[in-house]
């Protein structure tokens, strides 16, 4: 894919590694500004996770893995309990650092250094697979709504949610997709409707809240949205909000999908009650543009995640088919 | 109640008619201004109940009604006409307008006037006493959520979801109130969390997607909403997000109440598909004090109420009492 970024095009949004250094378009700062930062050093690579210039369980799983990697070969011992701790939700993050730690424990540097750029490529290739299992269920002016972005920002191309929809509008089908804005942070309206806007697919940006109103009116067809960690059972953690679009949704008879990649399983953990959930600072909640929304006196909660039971799930969209939830076990191995 | 404003105190907060004018409270400029408009004439009272500087469905109904009556005096003939049809949903603003235009055409302008001043007074009691009735659900500690605002600025005094939160607070209970920010006019944390900071009743702000998160944690008691238009089978139309909210309560077993006075009940439509839904401009989803969110190139939709079935409902919190579905058509009259 290729996103055009002040009149430059990155074939790969979301970060591409040079010798040892990073570059990454700053995610906090789309769409307004198109800004890539080139980061060399553990302290920037925890900032770029913490503060969301990287984002996304596939991208920071990939972007962990490779900042690890460069650490190794700058001799930086403590860079993966620091990279593991920046942000506690994705599995994909423990997944890729401890990958690269045992590839460098077996072969050093330079195995890091390979380990990192296979995650790379397979995370791609896992994501335009996920694209292709996936279109199947867009049909011609199919009217999908997506929550947050799990788009190519969020993994590294393709995305996860909106990989079938790319796939089916490449193959000539019309998709609409109603963009959930996603506050706090709003990476539904600020980076899914910049990704759709790049391919032309057509959009509109609704507030989270009107999530309910729209599936009772029949006005979505479908819900794909992507994952943070999914567990054996089918339990899945995903940006805030997520849960009751599910709930809308089963109660509506809507079908709700899940769409990841091979580092979002994790098969350690048996149920959704296992999964940590971040919570952010409550300044995202109560300001906007460091300008105060809420009165000095009122105090914010910033959950950034939550979690939807199984139960709700259709099928999740995966490199391996769209699973149930009896085949997540034994297929997503 | 008194609401501090610029170091002066406000009766009621919404607005008062001096003479030929109203004092309203600008809403569209808090927590972060209090400014007080003085209007007094047809294009300044529309324009203030379609941009929101005064706002809530009793608040608007009553609005109108002292409105109206000013125009009669002042000898303006389309008035009835064009406040109508400044805002569609809240049948309190035609209920209150018929009201006060029945009593013109019988009794003149003294009878306008008259019928006006009666509608604010009843609004008042009617609310004061939502608050004694309801107050019985919220036992000490009881964790509360609501949505919007629906408290005295949305009235005129004591408000409707937050009347029974208030009255508890006063008898000595301590509740603790979830306040869902309310996107895309924040009228939950400018408005409900400005109430609750000058009444120090304790409270913290959530994005809207972060209900399913609490109720599904465990940390909400119970769910009390206003209402812009209660129908005879007991579907009513509140701020975009409502429906979403009870579905969910519903799913988890817990309780989820409607507060609203007599005004706001339609006794002339049978069900919520009969309910005239307003749609704002896009530029409230897609911007943010004037300044873009999403990209240029999309497009916002901005439904601002959504319907919810009566099946949804716990309780009915109304003047004459705390009503089931069927109480609402033999009690509400």
């Amino acid at each position: 894919m290729r996103f055009s970024v002040d009149g430059e095009y990155l074939d790969r949004p979301s970060f591409r590694v040079e010798g040892d250094s990073i570059v990454l378009l700053d995610q906090r700062r789309l769409p307004s500004e198109t800004v890539l930062l080139e980061l060399s050093d553990l302290d920037g690579f925890v900032e770029a996770i913490r503060t969301l210039a990287v984002r996304g369980a596939p991208a920071i799983g990939a972007f962990g893995g490779c900042a690890l990697s460069i650490c190794y070969s700058n001799g930086v011992d403590t860079a993966y309990e620091r990279l593991k701790c920046s942000r506690p939700t994705a599995v994909d993050l423990v997944n890729c650092l401890d990958e690269v730690k045992t590839a460098f424990d077996g072969d050093g540097v330079d195995g890091a250094r390979k380990r990192a750029m296979e995650i790379v490529e397979r995370t791609i290739s896992a994501c335009k697979r996920i694209g292709e299992v996936g279109a199947e269920l867009i049909f011609d002016k199919a009217r999908v709504m997506t929550h947050c972005n799990a788009g190519a920002l969020a993994t590294l191309d393709w995305g996860t949610a909106l990989a079938p929809i790319r796939i089916a509008y490449r193959d000539g089908r019309d998709p609409f997709v109603w963009v959930s804005e996603t506050r706090p942070l709003l990476q539904g309206s600020r980076l899914t409707a910049w990704e759709l806007v790049q391919e032309g697919i057509q959009h509109k940006v609704v507030v989270d809240s009107a999530s309910g109103y729209l599936m009772r009116k029949g006005e979505v067809d479908l819900v794909i949205v992507g994952a943070d960690r999914v567990c054996r059972n089918g339990d899945f953690a995903n940006k805030i909000g997520t849960y009751g679009k599910a709930v809308m949704a089963h109660e509506l008879g809507i079908p709700f999908y899940v769409a990841f990649p091979e580092t979002t399983f994790d098969r350690g953990c048996a149920c959704g009650d296992g999964i940590p959930i971040e919570e952010r600072g409550e300044e995202e909640v109560v300001e906007f543009a460091e300008s105060r929304i809420s009165p000095s006196g009122s105090r914010g909660f910033n959950p950034a995640f939550d979690v939807t039971p199984g139960e709700y799930v259709t099928g999740y969209i995966t490199e391996r088919g769209i699973l149930d939830r009896d085949d997540l076990m034994k297929k997503t191995t």
